[in-house]
């Protein structure tokens, strides 16, 4: 299975363009688009890494470095190998779908690709105290894990101070609340409304924590 | 095959999750992306629905009961199953998928469910006169059934009075009319023109049939 | 490899009803999603193209007929084929899916259509110097062919002069520059910036050539 992480947008053309070249390179694989709306991303050396017996093709922007900082025997490759016409803005199609596929299929990463190190970021927090995303019903999910916070905290976002519940129906219609989402990470939502717009927040507002 | 209808969407992480697990329960079976923009539905008991040959899989929210409602031989049953990690917030992924990839391998309804009723929505009409979605080339979809008007029938909607024609092409330029869709739906366009605009018509705009 | 280029958006039912026919008529066969959003054509009669040995199936808008005119040995049917129920309004499920799904298995195109010439656009031109798209990260692509522009020709666009580029990184943070993109076509971006609104462009904006 290869799986999508792209900031390509399912609209335009991007991601069709990469899906037909990974059906030409690993025809019968099945891929599956799990993300389109990452932060655009710049341009950078391509990588492998291998995480925890999984797989990752990818620029070298900080992203492959938290994987392989997390996981148990890491290890990471730098892409050697590029196809006869490499564009120079569209890599996700012209290199890493062309070695996505020939992973697939078995190749292993030192017939495309040599030892590397990823570029460290160690200013990178392992948590990091803001909203990252604000989903379509309007939750806002923040880049704090589940386990990072003591069970009963309070979170303070957007001038106002926000209290755990388990589910959407445990608080009234209308109020605030914060819980551990289905990904294990920190989100604001409000029961049958927008947290975005009733709180205030948008991608980059700061959270605090009241222990 | 598979056939997703949710309030998902197509950007952000959830249908691509929901697509990661079908692709893990039920490999090689097809999965069609068919509606991701529904309304947003609360949390309910799962139901598996049978009727008319296919296999419906959801909260019983209501849509299923109007499913059976409509079918012959209409079977149910309440789902039972639990995944090992249940998240509170998304069963589309942890236990609708999965037993979607089930039933689709083969399983019976009976392995993960017992025989249970619908919650009734007598209040629910069979045909709804209001605008119940807005397509992105601004035509605009009623709930009523194209056999439960009179063929002539004009319908008033967001002030005006519209007359149907039988595609966009028999109206001049500009003009309004109402259709039955593809669908077999009341739809409301403009010919080479946005319908919501033109009529000021939104998502529960109520319609009036003019005999 | 079955490819979708459409006006009938991700969003809403259009594309997944397309593709659940597809399933249908050719199973196994992988459908690829190109392009959704590009603009809405009217009805035409149905066209097969044969072009560099591939083959496109569409209305008859003139798409295809620039797909023939810049192909060696092209060939050209009109769809007679007709499915049981044709619906009014949507010829991409009804007409072009199963046509696609035939062709897909083998079925020669005469058994579906008789040869027949597309309509003539004489007035197109092969390059147009406009933006024709504006993608979701703000770069405004134009009409023109790389290879139609004399290297380092400067292009005017919204009231600004703007030189080649060969990628993001050769420019200063907040410059725009044009390049050729990984389509072959000229492109106008800004470097970490949104070409649209830093230089007021959008789909028709005219661009002008400075040999």
């Amino acid at each position: 299975m290869i799986v999508l992480f792209t900031d390509f947008g399912l609209a335009g053309p991007y991601t069709g363009q990469v899906n037909a070249v990974l059906q030409q390179s690993a025809p019968g694989v099945p891929v599956i688009q799990l993300f389109a709306d990452a932060p655009a991303g710049g341009a950078r050396r391509g990588l492998i890494a291998e995480a925890a017996g999984r797989v990752y093709i990818g620029p070298d922007n900080g992203l492959l470095e938290l994987v392989l900082r997390r996981a148990a025997r890491p290890r990471c490759w730098e892409i050697g190998w590029r196809p006869p016409g490499l564009s120079a803005s569209f890599h996700g199609r012209d290199l890493f779908a062309p070695v996505a596929g020939r992973l697939a299929l078995g190749a292993p990463p030192a017939a495309l690709a040599s030892r590397a190190e990823p570029q460290g970021y160690p200013d990178w927090p392992d948590d990091l105290a803001e909203i990252v995303y604000i989903d379509h019903y309007g939750n806002a999910l923040t880049g704090l894990r589940g386990e990072s916070l003591p069970p009963g905290a309070r979170l303070a976002a957007g001038g106002h101070s926000i209290a755990q519940a388990r589910t959407f129906s445990s608080v009234p219609r209308g109020d605030a609340f914060w819980y551990v989402n289905a990904n294990g990470l920190v989100e604001i939502a409000v029961n049958a409304g927008r947290a975005d717009r009733a709180l205030g927040l948008a991608i980059g507002s700061e959270i605090k924590i009241l222990a």
